[in-house]
C-alpha cells in the first residue's frame, strides 16, 4: 500500500474529510447533544482509514487531465463518507463488534446501554438505533457533498455524478442483500452469483464509483468511461476475493478481523462455492453458519481447504480478475497516465496475501 | 382528515410518488433481482398512506403564492419518500412487525428467511439487512429528488432546500435516538426532554420540513419562514403527543398499533413523565419496559392514568401546542391563505381522539 500513497494527496483528503465531518457535527448542535455525541463516535470510528477510495478518485482525475480539483476533492471525500455509512450499517447487519481494531458504532452504544439498562432488549435497541442512525447521517452527508460539489455552470456533470451514486448504491445494496440471503439457501448460490456478490458488495462503491466519478469530472468520452468502469469492476472483484481469502486464511493481528467470522456467518463466498466439489466439502458444510464454531475447528476447515486446492483456485480467480483489468487498461482509448494509476492500484493485490 | 384532502392534489401526489418509485425500481434492474424485489416490498409497504406531508407542502406553497409547482411536487414526493425511509429504519429499531396493518419490510424478510434458514441468526440478519437497506435506498431517493428538483437558475433555492433536509434529518435522528435511549435511564428524562423528543422525532420531517421547503420554494422572506417553522413545530408536537395518547388509549382496530407496545418498549413519553408525580406511578413504573406485559395489565395501567388525570394533562398539552401554533399563524407577517391552510391542518388534531 504505502508505495502508492502520495502524501500530499493523502493530507488533502484527510483535511477535506475532517472539515466535512466537523461541519456536519457543528450543524448537529442545533439538533441536540445526543446527535453531537453520535457524530463523535462516527469520527472516532473513521480515524486511521487508508482512504483508498478518495485517493483512487483524485489519482484518476489527475491522470485523465481533469481540470476540477476542488470538485474532485469534495466528491473524493464523499466516497470515504459513503464507505463509512456502509460500514456502520454492515456492522449492524453482521453483528460485528470491532472493525480495524476499533469498537463499531452500534456496539459502543449497546455496551454502554447494557451497563445500565434493566432490560437487554433496551440495550439492543440502543445499539441498533445508534448504528442505523449513524449510517443514515453519513449517507446523507455523502449525498450532500456530491450534490453541493463546486461545479459552476456544469449541471450535466452534477446530474451524471448523482446518477453514478444512485447506480453504485443500488448495486452495493444488491451485493449486501445477496451476501446476507446467501447463507439461507447456500446450495442455490453458484460461482457467477458469488462473483457478482463479491463485485457488487464492495467493488462498486470502492472502485467503480471513484473511477467513473473521476472520469465524469474530467469530461472523459463515454467509451473511455465504459472501459474504465469495467476495469474498475475487475479490480474490485480481485479486491473482494482477496478479502474473502483474508477472512479465512489471513492473520487476525493484521486484518483485525476474526478468521472464524465468515465461517460462523455462513457467508457463501466464491471460496465456499468452489469447495463444493472437493474433499473439503463435508467438513466445511458441517460448520458453515455455525455461530459457535471454535478456533480449532476453523483451523481444521482452513487446512482442508488448502489441501483440496480451494485456496489456490480462488487465488487464480484473483489473478485472472487482475489480468482482465490490466488488459482493459491496455486498450488504446485509455491514456497512459490513467493506465499507470490503475495499474499501480492493481499491484496492491499482489503481495497482499503473500 | 377527509375534509382537508384536495382530491386533485392527492392524485398528483400519488402519481408523482408512483412514478419516482417506479423509476428507482427500474434503475434497480441493473443491480439485480434481489434489489428489485426489495423495491417491490417497499412499494407494497408504501401503499394507502395519507400523504399528509406532500399535501401540506403543496397547500403551503400554493397559499404563499409559490410559482414553482413542478419543483414543489417533486420535493413533496421527496418528503413522503423520506417518511418511508424513516419508517423502514424505525421499524427495525423498535422491532415492529406491522405498520398500518401491513407487515413491515424487515419482518417480511425475517419471516421468509426463518421458514427455510437452518440458524435463527441467519433469519435475523436477513431481516436487518432488508429493513436497513430498504431505508438506505429510500433515503438516497429522497435526497436525489430534492437535489434534482426542476429549479432552473435557482441554485440558491436548491442549496436552501438541501440545508432544510440536512437540518431536519439531524433533528429526526436526535429525536429517534433520545426516544430509544430514554428507556435506559427513564428517571433522567424531564418534561422538556420528552417534549423535544416528541417534536424532533416526527414534527421536524412531517411538518417543519414540508412547510419550510414550501416557503423556500415560494421565495418567502426570512421572517415569514421563521414564524412558519415555529408554528409547524408546535403543530408537529401536538401531532406526536396525540400519537402518544393513541399509543396508550387509542383503538387498536383504528390505529393498527398495539396499545401495549409503547409500554412494553418503555418509551419515556410526556405521558410517562407527567405520571411520575401521580398515584398512577407505582403501577406504571412496575410495567414500563416490560416486554411481556399482558393486555389485561396494560388496560389496568390505562385506567390508572385516566383516574390520576394524566390523560387529561397530555390533552391539555396538545391543546396548548395547537393554540401556540394558531397564535403564531395570527402574526401579521403570515398571509391569510397560509393561515387558513395551516389552521385546517391544526384542526386535524381536534377530534382525532374524541
Amino acid at each position: 500500500m504505502t508505495e502508492i500513497v502520495d502524501r500530499t494527496a493523502l493530507t488533502r483528503v484527510e483535511d477535506a474529510l475532517d472539515r466535512h465531518l466537523a461541519d456536519a457535527r457543528a450543524r448537529a448542535y442545533q439538533a441536540g447533544p445526543g446527535v453531537v455525541a453520535l457524530w463523535d463516535a462516527v469520527v472516532d470510528a473513521a480515524a486511521d482509514g487508508k482512504r483508498v477510495r478518495p485517493l483512487l478518485l483524485l489519482d484518476t482525475h489527475a491522470a485523465l487531465g481533469g481540470q476540477r480539483p476542488d470538485a474532485a476533492l469534495q466528491v473524493a471525500a464523499a466516497f470515504e463518507v459513503l464507505h463509512l455509512a456502509f460500514c456502520a450499517h454492515d456492522d449492524v447487519i453482521d453483528g460485528d463488534v470491532r472493525r480495524r481494531g476499533r469498537p463499531t458504532v452500534w456496539s459502543r452504544y449497546e455496551q454502554a446501554a447494557a451497563a445500565v439498562a434493566a432490560h437487554p432488549e433496551a440495550a439492543r435497541s440502543a445499539g441498533l438505533a445508534a448504528g442505523i442512525l449513524a449510517g443514515d447521517l453519513l449517507l446523507m452527508l455523502a449525498f450532500r457533498l456530491v450534490a453541493t460539489a463546486p461545479l459552476e455552470r456544469a449541471d450535466d456533470v452534477r446530474a451524471a455524478l448523482l446518477d453514478v451514486v444512485d447506480r453504485i448504491v443500488q448495486r452495493t445494496a444488491s451485493g449486501e442483500l445477496d451476501d446476507v440471503l446467501g447463507p439461507i439457501r447456500p446450495s442455490s448460490v453458484g460461482l457467477p452469483d458469488a462473483l457478482t456478490t463479491a463485485a457488487y458488495k464492495t467493488a462498486e462503491y470502492s472502485f467503480v464509483g471513484p473511477v467513473v466519478s473521476a472520469a465524469v469530472l474530467a469530461d472523459a468520452p463515454a467509451e473511455l468511461v465504459a472501459v474504465l468502469a469495467r476495469a474498475a469492476r475487475e479490480l474490485g472483484t480481485a479486491y473482494q476475493l482477496t478479502d474473502d481469502l483474508l477472512g479465512t486464511f489471513g492473520d487476525e493481528r493484521v486484518t483485525g478481523k476474526s478468521v472464524r467470522s465468515d465461517l460462523a456467518e455462513g457467508k457463501v463466498t466464491a471460496l465456499v462455492v468452489l469447495a463444493r466439489e472437493t474433499s473439503a466439502w463435508p467438513l466445511l458444510a458441517a460448520h458453515l453458519g455455525d455461530r459457535d464454531v471454535t478456533d480449532a475447528t476453523a483451523a481444521e476447515v482452513r487446512r482442508a481447504l488448502e489441501r483440496a486446492g480451494v485456496r489456490r483456485r480462488v487465488e487464480e480467480l484473483v489473478d485472472s480478475a487482475t489480468t482482465a483489468a490490466l488488459q482493459l487498461l491496455g486498450e488504446p482509448v485509455v491514456p497512459g497516465a490513467a493506465r499507470d494509476v490503475l495499474g499501480r492500484h492493481a499491484a496492491m493485490f499482489e503481495g497482499r496475501l503473500r
